[in-house]
């Protein structure tokens, strides 16, 4: 039985024994995402996470962290927590994504959280939430609902 | 802090007492929801359940609930979802949704939760899942990600 | 030269002789369309246009058109248009749409618009627009965007 | 009377005289925007071109263009184009956007081009679309569409 509200929250079986390797080289590949400092801080079955700190770099107009750039670590959260339970050969490839900006992202670390919903061939659905994570306290600034290919 | 996976399930504190009355008045008055068969099963706060039975009527060609039926149930939960934590004269108008398709609706009864993400002015933020049930068992067939204004 | 803001413009070349008919055959077993009174009025290559009167039956609580029979509109009006360059054996499948109400939907006549943007294996992809038409004058309801499987 | 698939060509009327130098104002204080090298090429009532060169850095593991900095132009294209027509306080901020990401973007340029669809109080609606542009020839590699608060 599914538990409202945490969907996301499914058991899912790798399809390789070495995903977390595979998941780590593609992130170490992007090019993109070292650009804005990120890091890919943990990588689950269906889950990633991963982090990155407000400097200037990646602001926008009021100082706060572009909307775009919080897009872009949505869209590879929910990639890459596709990626997990791919196959050898797979792929994290966006087909689309949608995000929800919901709070000004003032806080020094942003914490990106990729759920893995429905694995499948040719598509599988990721939520991913963007935290903005001060001391003790996480406020959520994005959520997201993407599709990717290449399982 | 924030349980990962677990967005939507925060505690909202109705802003009026009678919420659920209003919740009930607007969806009564909702005549396209009558004519796909809805029906409003649960009001609680920040959370609303809607459930449809798949007759012939509400099907596309291959015989499953039709996806814009699935989206009106989605979209409409989202909007119901944000209305329960609406002052007097709040209005739940839908302002965009995206709806993900993740397994043929095929199942006798379809459950719609609509969970709100982010109450606001002037926009909330809910998701809702749609789920295929028969006997004991909960499949995801849809997830969806909307924007509503009038709170 | 791509001409700006006429994304969905481009000449499509159909891959069967029929399309037509197919197209229509599909619209024809889609039991929900009929459910709101829609009707296919135009099939062209990569182009479909789907027409609902305004009656009660499909409004909500503000006497408008529903926001969700307004994207079940624009869902099927992407599908549909995806499937004129479908081969003999696609289907019109929806992966997931988007859809942005703009305007209240208080007119007699809405009027819904699919174009076209990109035809693949295993996606294509299709803006929709939703018109109210009273007389001489259409105003934009909706915008959508969505994906389709099964090409 | 609108013409069918020519979303987003309609005249805007400017609601300051200096909206090109508010918007380039803008534009020029959004860091992410420089950290990506994007330039902002053209601007006119209810419309933006901005340009960005692919290198290196903005690649993903397959050296295309991230999908996420694909997002973050269009995001910006749409802010800006609803920007032009913004009252002299406006802010461009983003709502939501969602992107369908429909070709490699593997072109030396890429091109993102926003059509301001709807302009209201509290919000608007814009298209984009991103280009990859090589010589004389354009292909369509990605389209938006996006919610704006801060008229």
């Amino acid at each position: 039985m599914t538990v409202p509200g945490v969907v996301g929250s499914q058991e899912w079986v790798p399809r390789t024994e070495d995903f977390r390797e595979r998941v780590r080289d593609v992130f170490a590949k992007q090019r993109a995402l070292q650009l804005v400092g990120a890091t890919l801080e943990e990588v689950e079955p269906g889950f990633v996470e991963i982090h990155m700190r407000r400097t200037d770099e990646v602001t926008q107009h009021h100082g706060m962290v572009h909307g775009g750039v919080i897009g872009m670590l949505a869209d590879t959260a929910g990639a890459l927590a596709a990626l997990t339970i791919a196959s050898a050969g797979g792929v994290g490839v966006t087909v689309e994504y949608k995000v929800n900006l919901l709070a000004p992202a003032t806080d020094e670390l942003m914490v990106a959280r990729g759920h893995l919903i429905r694995s499948g061939r040719p598509l599988s659905v990721a939520h991913a939430h963007v935290y903005g994570v001060s001391d003790e306290r996480e406020m959520l600034v994005a959520t997201s609902l993407g599709t990717f290919a290449g399982r």
